[in-house]
């Protein structure tokens, strides 16, 4: 039998950097999934290996089972129903299974992705063979949040065995989980992110999960469920940013500027909120879809000056915004900023000849667009096969 | 004899539109100049005509004294000592006698500054025969104050010859005026500029009377002694604005999101007290004069960032701040935004040759690029020929 399960990336659609100093961030569930596909084999097909494919970089590692039973000589002690980290002597264990494997260097940030697909997928399945195929829509280490939706999906699939999970294995289609079991996968993805990302903040794991969107202060997550349909360019600028470096260089603006910043922050905290606001709000006679778009286009706009201010934009940010409002869209950058995505609202007036004449400019300037819908589904599972 | 002013124009180093709502604004003098020369006939030269000539336009006008006379029955009634606005009556007088020389209409705001010159002439000097002439090195209605230039070097030129200001008339070279008499040009001026923009802040002719720079908040005005060189590279993007319609458009944006526009504001009112701060620091071992440049470009950047967020900035802004973020320089739109200038920090150790591809490639925009010293002398005067 096949065990599929979809995550979602996310977006931040205001608040970034900001919510560093206290500010309110939203971000967004978009529908650009990670997948992760699960086949166990049969006693005929006599394998007793754990393979991990990586379909999008033609990838393949495997590893005997009995080679990870060697390396994990306390299997078993490992409770499916409370997540927990990574102990130091696990993670020598993982590096070593990893190390075999001989990962192509150029792929940054692989051998952690898939020393966190060994920790999850042992901890929660134990040592059993299968072979796990991973395929994505969202481009790697792009602030998309390719990684948690990775860990998600293989949480969800691996949880969808076990006894902590009820669902129905007959059922054509994608279905969902529980609220409890959601909780449940959300904290399985986050230790997984622990691995890929050192200290997340947990924003990422969390929309994947439970997508719709998220509204984030000092720690405090409150899920917002939209009440309008959102589109929107997502424009890869295909320029590394160095995250760390970014945070840190606001941090530093800001001792140096503290009353100035303050304020700056005061009034993303502000927009924030606004946002929020408008996608929760009912669409009335009182507020038509246009005109909530052209108010979150506004939004949009000033919190790319605000983030102008905080010094974390980029050549290649600016071209995106000059092409886009050229055709008059709002763009703002989203994320570390630096390079990295920027978002383009797609007004549901817009003619598909716009969009297609402005991803056609982006394209031609190198960028890579994708166009998606926001704050919708989270993750999902599906079952096919006999069981 | 030959009476000659000059009086520089302005920038906006910080806080445009916030200073609308309340946030504290930096202008500066810049040494660019108008200037106005006085020339009287003698009895011999049997000229009775007043003439204004403005060179950089090759335009002359002309009007018998004779006609003057006609047009203000009541002359003589003028109080060169306190200044008055224009009488609704003589507006109409003015209004016809700038009417009979047919300027021409693409001119923009010519007409008013031809009222404006009858005006203060003939406030100050009463009705007799002379020839003005203008030459400036600031572009005309760029925000740069030409107009307030114009006001204050004529007003001055002709407050020379009054008994309200007490001058060495054998003196070489450029004389400056004692404060009262300053004060009393600057209110001249003033009036001038009501005449040519209704409305005015008074901050242009204040700037451009006094020199140095000014802070301003809320119509409370302080003048500020600058402890450093400052150069300034200003692009002119020759793309025209309306500045009320971007004031009003400010306003809108503030009254549909309050809160994140105040605290905008605030932000604004920070910076510019900080460049306040720091242009009025002394050059210590503490701060060298490039740890203050970086400070000052840093501001720049950040109130760039918020003008941004205000909406003001323009595609043409966006192209000198591309060009000169090539070369690492930091800019910031000066004034209304939507066009108009741009300045851009030119510390003092930048060598020449990039001073030079900067320049190069803004032209090559077709943008008019003007270097200007910061915050340096306000009006002078000096006088040749025998008296």
């Amino acid at each position: 039998m096949e065990v599929r399960a979809r995550a979602p990336g996310k977006i931040i659609l205001a608040g970034e950097h900001a919510v560093v100093h206290g500010s309110t961030a939203m971000a967004a569930a978009i529908d650009l999934y990670t997948y992760v596909s699960l086949r166990f084999p049969t006693p005929a097909d006599n394998d007793d290996t754990l393979k991990l494919n990586l379909k999008d970089m033609d990838l393949e590692f495997s590893w005997p089972v009995g080679r990870i039973k060697e390396a994990f000589p306390e299997l078993g002690s490992f409770n499916v129903s409370s997540p927990a980290s990574c102990s130091l002597e696990v993670t020598k264990a993982i590096a070593a299974l990893v190390e075999e494997q001989n990962i192509p260097e150029v792929k940054i940030g692989l051998a952690s992705g898939v020393s966190a697909f060994l920790w999850l997928y042992i901890s929660i399945h134990g040592c059993k063979p299968a072979k796990a195929t991973v395929t994505s829509e969202l481009p790697l280490g792009s602030g998309l949040g390719s990684s948690a939706a990775l860990c998600v999906a293989l949480s969800a699939a691996l949880l969808s065995l076990s006894d902590s999970v009820k669902l129905d294995f007959d059922h054509q289609g994608w279905q969902i989980f529980g609220d409890s079991e959601l909780d449940l996968v959300n904290k399985w993805a986050f230790e997984g992110e622990k691995i890929i990302h050192g200290k997340p903040s947990g924003i990422d794991n969390t929309v994947s999960t439970y997508g719709n969107m998220i509204k984030f202060r000092s720690g405090e997550l409150t899920l917002i469920k939209t009440n309008m349909p959102l589109k929107m360019l997502i424009t890869n600028t295909k320029v590394g940013r160095n995250t760390k470096a970014l945070v840190a260089s606001v941090s530093e603006r800001t001792l140096r500027h503290p009353t100035a910043m303050a304020a700056v922050f005061n009034a993303v905290d502000s927009i924030s909120n606004e946002m929020a606001t408008i996608i929760q709000s009912p669409v009335s006679d009182d507020l038509s879809i246009t005109e909530k778009e052209e108010k979150l286009e506004e939004l949009m706009e000033m919190n790319q000056g605000l983030l102008q201010c905080m010094g974390v934009s980029h050549a290649s940010i600016e071209t995106v915004l000059r092409t886009t409002l050229k055709f008059k869209l709002s763009s703002k950058l989203t994320g570390a900023g630096g390079g990295g995505c920027v978002l383009t609202l797609l007004p549901t007036l817009l003619s598909g000849t716009v969009v297609d004449k402005v991803i056609a400019d982006l394209e031609s300037c190198g960028f890579q667009c994708l166009i998606a819908g926001i704050g919708g589904k989270g993750m999902e599972i599906s079952f096919s096969g006999s069981s």
